[in-house]
């Protein structure tokens, strides 16, 4: 397989809203060419589940609206795709796993019924690493989906189709959901960008869960200000996910003075030589609009196994009536890691979660200097399909880990985190650079990113 | 051993403070008093350590003061007996268990350094079920402690010393720590007030944990108005305890009007007649004051099973290092525990975790219309020592179970309790009734108490 596409992205959600709000183009015409477009692009394999006449009839129910002066939002009309693991209410939800999900008849997950109030079209369901446990999208029951900068490379995962989806401007948004860095890895590796709430800020209601303690909800677009425009219909409380109840609404702020950012580096924080100059080389662009320090992170491998062991802890729990009664619908690679989880001790899982305290307690230090860490989003480019091991900084690692590298930080201490392209490597692959503010500050990174992005991507 | 007890108790923390504001006693006389008392009543085994000199150097300090005017506070100069797995500058901790803790030199626990500073004085380490893991004071180092209502009877534990020392009039008040019961169990079981705070509004920094996330330090008096003079000296914010980084100082408050009980009752919440019959006719004493329902608490066995869990999770984890290097300092029993606890599965603690936040949403629907929940503090009065299990309500349970029975409740969900006296058995033990308030409202839980326990003991 050489064959290559060509990326054109000349709509964005802005662009498409405006172009609706003057008349010039109809939600029908949109959803049109997205339509021609996925199945002009069907190469990456990123859609699980798409029918036309679903999209059909809710593009044509948003021009109604539009045509009567009820449109719903600024982002009517808009197409989104969504991970194979929301709860859609005209897609079946499958995980890309054979161990199929049990989900009701129906029914939406809440962050889907909420854009859909606002007019979104939920456009395609889009493959994924299986049950969302990996981060490579090599796992998946329609097998690995491909990266739109280079097909015979892995998007990264695990919500690898809706990045590709975006990437490849067949639609110009698309949701993920993020345990380690689902969102942000493949928004890394595709090249568009990638926001993980802080925890507790969007429902996790619907979304099926890979770790519920470190899980959430993501948004993935092609500019910041798309990312921005979608917020308001994706945070907020939902009192089926109780951890939401303290949500605010997204409220817009552009407060922050006198930006101080820390460059987290040193052991553990490894990555190749391209990606750093490249991070490096963008942090320089910033340095105008901020003050910039280093810090390293101490003890970063035990917090690494932290993460690991809650993960594999709680996916194991939530899969142990499923791979009890159907484990020969799990794929290999998915059923040794739920087997693996089921083995964890109580005592190892309470000592993952005081170093999981610990993490918090030392981040707390942090942000007394910072108002964000910046660290590249992976230490490497995406790697080749079928391509297990990644080399960088004297280091041999599974890709899997490769992967997950830095992104899982953000998810440990349940910290809001943009992936923003920040350039491209010598293979004409994308690098990211990944944000974090602190918890519940999702509004302060957004405006932190504004400030960044204008520098490194003018 | 049938030589019984004579219990006078003239002496409460508000009188012995009026008595010395008057000068009409020393915090010396106090002290040698105590001193005789305890010295006279050693066959209740309640003390581990206990120097007179160092009782007496705190009592000349407090009569320095107040010959000079620099009284503390009103609880300068009153004698304090504290269970022994609290840290206290100049006694030894010893959880009375031969599996030496592990306690820095000269350093006082949050809520010791606390009373000292308002003048209290630390007058006695106190006998203890070993490392708090157990309910009964039947293990321990130095042998069981007696209760003084009838010394062949047990004080129930875990802080049984604390709790015989108060009742038998040897000192006013008692610090216990409270995981599944164990300051209530021995107040209800030697007749006194037991308090249990709020998780997070009390400081458990310096006492040795039984199991971090059910732990309260707890205090002892002999009535209402004692606890409350020694609630601002205990309650409070410790920034080496972040559970309670929130904790406001005790803000006493009397505004609760129309108080609502409700008396918890059926399916797992049995209980002796005789218990029930006291707690029935102290409740309809209160019925001018309250208004009072019943309810059961649906799938109670599994939220004491959940209980259990974390318990002997936590306590192993926290003793894993101790276990491994010097198993043999722990008795037999403690040490099954202890090796039960490190085979549970990580998915199997899990399950209690989340079984634990469906009893706290359980609970919130009962808050909707209750002020407060009561129970008998005991299904049964104190066990004989030696005597195994226990009959009430067509079951046959451990001492251990008995004793426990009702008191996790407010452990599981962090809930602020109190052990009021409300009756005497035929047998002349006491029997006590246990009020329950909404987590972090411990100065509504002391109104309501107040109003209650005027009409019980008027």
């Amino acid at each position: 397989m050489t064959e290559q596409l060509s990326i054109e992205r000349n709509w964005t959600v802005s662009s498409q809203s405006k172009a609706m709000a003057a008349g010039d183009v109809s939600a029908m015409e949109l959803a049109e060419v997205a339509l021609q477009q996925a199945a002009e692009k069907s190469v990456l394999n990123a859609v699980v589940s798409l029918d036309p006449e679903i999209v059909r009839r809710q593009a044509a129910e948003s021009d109604e609206r539009r045509a009567s002066g009820q449109t719903l939002s600024e982002i009517d009309g808009i197409c989104i795709a969504v991970k194979d693991n929301f709860w859609t209410k005209d897609y079946p939800t499958t995980a890309c796993s054979n161990a199929t999900p049990r989900v009701p008849e129906k029914t939406d997950a809440f962050v889907i019924a909420k854009l859909r109030s606002a007019g979104a079209i939920i456009f395609a369901k889009t493959n994924m690493h299986e049950w969302a446990y990996g981060a490579t999208n090599a796992t998946s029951n329609i097998g690995p989906s491909r990266n739109p900068h280079n097909i015979e490379y892995t998007t990264g995962g695990s919500s690898g189709g809706s990045a590709a989806m975006v990437a490849a401007g067949i639609v110009p948004a698309a949701l993920g959901s993020d345990t380690g860095g689902s969102v942000r890895i493949p928004a890394g590796a595709c090249g568009i960008y990638g926001f993980k709430p802080s925890y507790g800020r969007a429902s996790r209601h619907g979304v099926l869960p890979l770790s519920w303690s470190l899980d959430a909800p993501g948004l993935m677009a092609t500019t910041l200000h798309d990312l921005e425009m979608l917020l308001p219909f994706f945070l907020g409380a939902d009192q089926a996910d109780r951890t939401t109840a303290l949500s605010r609404p997204y409220t817009p702020s552009r407060t922050t003075d006198n930006l101080r950012l820390i460059n987290l580096v040193g052991d553990g924080l490894e990555r190749s030589d391209e990606v750093d100059i490249v991070h490096s080389r963008a942090l320089r662009q910033v340095q105008g609009a901020a003050e910039i320090r280093t810090s390293g992170i101490p003890g970063v491998a035990s917090y690494f196994a932290a993460w690991e062991a809650i993960l594999h802890a709680e996916a194991s729990s939530y899969h142990l009536e499923q791979m009890t009664e159907d484990p020969s619908g799990y794929s290999p690679v998915t059923r040794s890691h739920l087997e693996a989880g089921k083995m964890l001790l109580a005592t190892e899982l309470l000592k993952a979660q005081q170093l999981r305290t610990e993490f918090c307690l030392a981040l707390e230090k942090l942000w007394q200097d910072a108002d964000a860490l910046v660290l590249p989003t992976l230490p490497v480019t995406a790697p080749k399909i079928g391509e297990d091991w990644q080399e960088f900084g004297n280091l041999r690692v599974t890709s899997q880990d490769s992967m997950t590298w830095f992104c899982w930080l953000a998810n440990l201490a349940g910290l809001p985190c943009i992936s923003i392209p920040c350039g491209i490597s010598s293979t004409g692959m994308p690098i990211g650079m990944m944000v974090m503010a602190k918890a519940g500050e999702d509004e302060k990174l957004i405006d932190i990113v504004h400030k960044m992005d204008f520098s490194i991507n003018p």
